[in-house]
């Protein structure tokens, strides 16, 4: 017996219309349909591709073990993500061992702080294996702010909000266009963090970019400290520029 | 009359299989399809899209006035580029003052380093605009290659390779992904920071991402010094991760 295709597939960051054709059609390919989510809670990614799931998919939710947000850097929770991490890999290589083709959707870009990376890594060297890009977070946040952070021979930093302040902010004082991601219960230290860089002034606030419940505003004009975890600031970095 | 609308279209990396269902939507709508391209080449913008352009879209082609590549930091050519960017604008303008609908083609998603940009400051305060987020080639080179890039409280930098030596070492040093553009002629200099970074390594050669002529290696098997404008390295920064 032929062993399936393993697709990792990008399903953007929330905006049905941002699917690639590519990824409709691995979607319609595929025998089994895969996604990651947080035990009891919808998956994100299968939302966004409700409307091209049959009742002939075989789906397998991988439900993270970890819903609080317990210090990564313990080896408690190392151990335990990784566990989980083979098991989901078992799991999908039952299905590819059978013959079967398996669509694993990754909201964003499978290989951009996704999740589906940690089944590539294991999974990729075995089986047929296709990656289909997705539209990131971040890219659909700066369109729908309508704010282009980079041109020319900028550079761009992505950081995560779980950085300390000063680390922060060297870093934000030291490059043209920034993206800060991981905002959640951060977001107090990244405000302070981006004032000690001089560029509180210019940062985007951006929630939930391309669904109907976005919206962008200055961060300078938002009062509170709330934020969900997919939450971004984004940071303009070609303000002197024609 | 109504001012027609202006979209800003990203075409994805390269690919027609990765235009997202909303690129696809607005070149529909559309009266005037516009693309930036040197003079005397065709655009590979307007190439992504082709099978979707009718004989009844007017067709805008925003011919750049340099095709060498002179030293950007140069007052004349910043002059010459900005005159160019405002005539474009106009020329656009015109057409969305007569009611029609313009889509602005961009190759890779419109506000990361993309010409539409450019356009998109001096039109958008105007004019009614949405922009259309598309595939990054970096997305499409990593996928291609089935490389992740980044993961958890990564860091990712993405450096022009135009920065000096010392620069883009020191920057390679302090990041955990990298991702370094605009290769071209640059590329010895790029290979000897990577490797007074300790970097060279892990890095990955990709060319022409996502398109039929696309390949990747590992930089040190590449023994050429050969790059095109529009190839990529990049860097992981996961290694010691689970």
């Amino acid at each position: 017996m032929v062993s399936g295709k393993l697709f990792g597939v990008g399903t953007g960051p929330g905006d049905p219309e941002l699917l690639t054709l590519k990824a409709i059609s691995a979607i319609a390919s595929a025998d089994v349909v895969a996604y990651f989510a947080k035990r009891g809670n919808p998956s994100n990614a299968r939302a966004i591709v409700a409307e091209y799931l049959r009742p002939d998919h075989v789906e397998e939710a991988l439900d993270y073990p970890v819903t609080t947000e317990i210090d990564r850097r313990e080896n408690g929770y190392k151990m335990q993500i990784e566990a989980f991490y083979a098991e989901a890999a078992d799991r999908i290589a039952i299905h590819l061992d059978a013959g079967r083709t398996v669509a694993v959707l990754s909201e964003g870009d499978p290989l951009f702080y996704g999740s589906y990376m940690h089944l590539h890594l294991r999974l990729a060297p075995l089986y047929d294996t296709e990656v289909i890009p997705g539209i990131t977070a971040m890219s659909g946040c700066w369109s729908d702010a309508g704010l282009p952070l980079v041109q020319g021979d900028d550079i761009l930093t992505i950081l995560p909000g779980t950085l300390d302040r000063d680390e922060l902010a060297r870093r934000l004082g030291n490059t043209e266009g920034a993206v800060i991601m991981k905002l959640g219960r951060n977001l107090p230290k990244v405000r302070a963090a981006l004032a000690d860089a001089g560029r509180l002034n210019n940062a985007v606030y951006v929630e939930r970019g391309t669904t109907a419940a976005g919206r962008s505003i200055a961060l300078s004009d938002k009062r509170d400290d709330e934020a969900p975890y997919f939450s971004l600031i984004l940071v303009p970095g070609w303000s002197a520029r024609p």
